[in-house]
């Protein structure tokens, strides 16, 4: 069997993400779909954010992660979950983990914010540090899941962890429809694209004719490179950015299968423009927004999308920020 | 008629809040009820947050502005109203004229911050500024008023007025009811006491067993001192605090007869306190919090209440700050 009828024989759609929607009712938090009429006033056209800073944890992350190890069996879970992550999947998956009785590792890097390393930690996971110049986290994790039987949960490319993210999508159009919205336009951000690709199977399923475009920061465009390619392309290994969240070297396989059917395309935004949506967020909707989680929102705002007169969605999809970080986005909030 | 007698005959009860509550169906936003596990985990006790910072205007004063002024007559509708107010009231009084489509004349100190100014003139309200240091603003708010027939909106002892605050309460019972949460204590700060007032109402009356307290910064305690006393007591006028929308000299007639009924007490809070709870509130939440409306968090968070291993809400009432001043509490988000 070739690896792409691999691929496309386990790819999900939307019954996944229904799916998921039920498994997540009443663990995951169902976010707000924030407007301010105000800020639609100045902008010129109707703007709606789905918060995930809100979700458990601080990022959607929570959601992919809760569905994955809620399948287990009732052996896998006794032996317990391994995950590799500086951030987002790694509180996700802990937090997932507590919650469903399963015993966690994360390998984190040993440099990791002290915050990161010590939210996981509260979670109850055992955090094992590496170092991230001289050693190789997928080789550890691997090491660990052989020798302790665990599960490895992956950060995006599993069709489990992607029909979790999903339910962003899923909520974004139901919440939509119930505000009368037609939405023109969804946008998100992406790593590996696991929350594009859930959210384009959900949006694309309630309302086909609305156009789903993913987001990246300059330099760590992988996903507009591969879907005007039609095929992989990776970032510069040595590409830096203050999206701590979207460091995924390239699409994932199961993710690209998915995001090249079903996205209109891919839009990037400076760094600059990433501090702007966060202070936008911050004077304009109140809500504590990350650099990897404004992406979206920074490119509806640096007008990247013709939009005047019309509807759109933006997810933000993380609020895991450190003071320091936040003091530069703040430099643009007046 | 004696002034006492006057107030009891308007004192709203909770069929004011319900009624409000059908009224701004649609047009306020249910604000979540936000929870972090992980943050319960580390405090000892299971904190529910109520996030105005998310209302339209960026605090709950929307809720009171709409609730009066849509009770007006057509021809009342038509004249307008004026208020006076350096910033939360002003913009929910024009938001809510807006919308309703009555003319807003709002009376604003010439030195109010640009972005206020800005804001409520975003609402398409005339503002009106005066210098605070030689012109009185109830003043000029009655001769506009006479001279137009404009009808005065007053920011607080105002039964329409609380009632419209009340239905946050009435909202935060209710969502508690759907976590399972059996509230043991429910906190919100006070400027002139409309939103506590309306708060008690609904929560005393969804859950009679439930403490409710009023929480203010150090030196403008006066609703503290009031209910310790049973009579008005005013702060000192020259007292100074970062919580620049609690500035009321004492709490109204209408809201401490309601008050000094429904309250277990008031709880004082340092400017530090204020400032650690906006952090916390940025780290834990994701939400941004302006310092007066921060005070109940800071209460629960600098221990006034022994809670360990109880349930309490708090009201975050708005999140219109600006960065230099969130920058400092930002010191300590780490």
């Amino acid at each position: 069997m070739s690896s792409s009828a691999t691929v496309t024989e386990t790819l999900p759609d939307i019954t996944w993400v229904q799916s998921a929607a039920r498994q997540l009712a009443g663990k995951a938090v169902v976010t707000p779909l924030l407007e301010s009429p105000a800020f639609n006033a100045k902008l010129g056209f109707r703007l709606l954010v789905k918060a995930e800073p809100l979700q458990r944890t601080g990022s959607f992350k929570f959601r992919g992660a809760y569905n994955r190890i809620s399948r287990l069996s009732e052996a896998e879970r006794r032996r317990g979950v391994v995950a590799y992550s500086s951030g987002n999947h790694a509180q996700g998956v802990a937090c997932a983990a507590q919650l469903l009785g399963a015993p966690a590792v994360i390998v984190m890097p040993s440099d990791a914010p002290a915050l990161k390393l010590e939210n996981t930690r509260g979670y109850g996971a055992e955090v094992i540090t590496y170092d991230r110049f001289r050693e190789n986290r997928e080789e550890i994790g691997r090491r660990i899941r052989d020798e302790r039987g665990m599960t490895l949960v992956p950060p995006y490319d599993d069709p489990l962890v992607i029909a979790g993210q999903g339910t962003v999508g899923l909520e974004l159009a139901l919440q939509a429809q119930a505000l009368d919205a037609k939405l023109d336009a969804v946008l998100s951000g992406a790593s590996g694209g696991g929350l594009i690709a859930g959210i384009s199977l959900a949006v694309k399923h309630e309302s086909p004719d609305t156009a789903v475009w993913v987001c990246e920061p300059a330099g760590l465009d992988d996903h507009a490179r591969s879907l005007a390619a039609g095929h992989h392309v990776a970032n510069d290994p040595g590409a830096r950015s203050i999206c701590d969240a979207l460091l995924a070297p390239t699409p994932g396989d199961i993710t690209f299968a998915i995001n090249r059917r079903t996205l209109a395309g891919g839009l990037v935004v400076s760094e600059e423009e990433v501090l702007r949506a966060m202070a936008a967020a911050f004077r304009e909707l109140k809500i504590v927004v990350e650099p990897g989680g404004a992406v979206a929102l920074a490119a509806v705002l640096a007008g990247k999308l013709p939009l005047a007169g019309r509807t759109v969605a933006v997810v933000c999809s993380g609020g895991n920020v450190d003071a320091a970080t936040f003091r530069r986005a703040l430099d643009y909030a007046n």
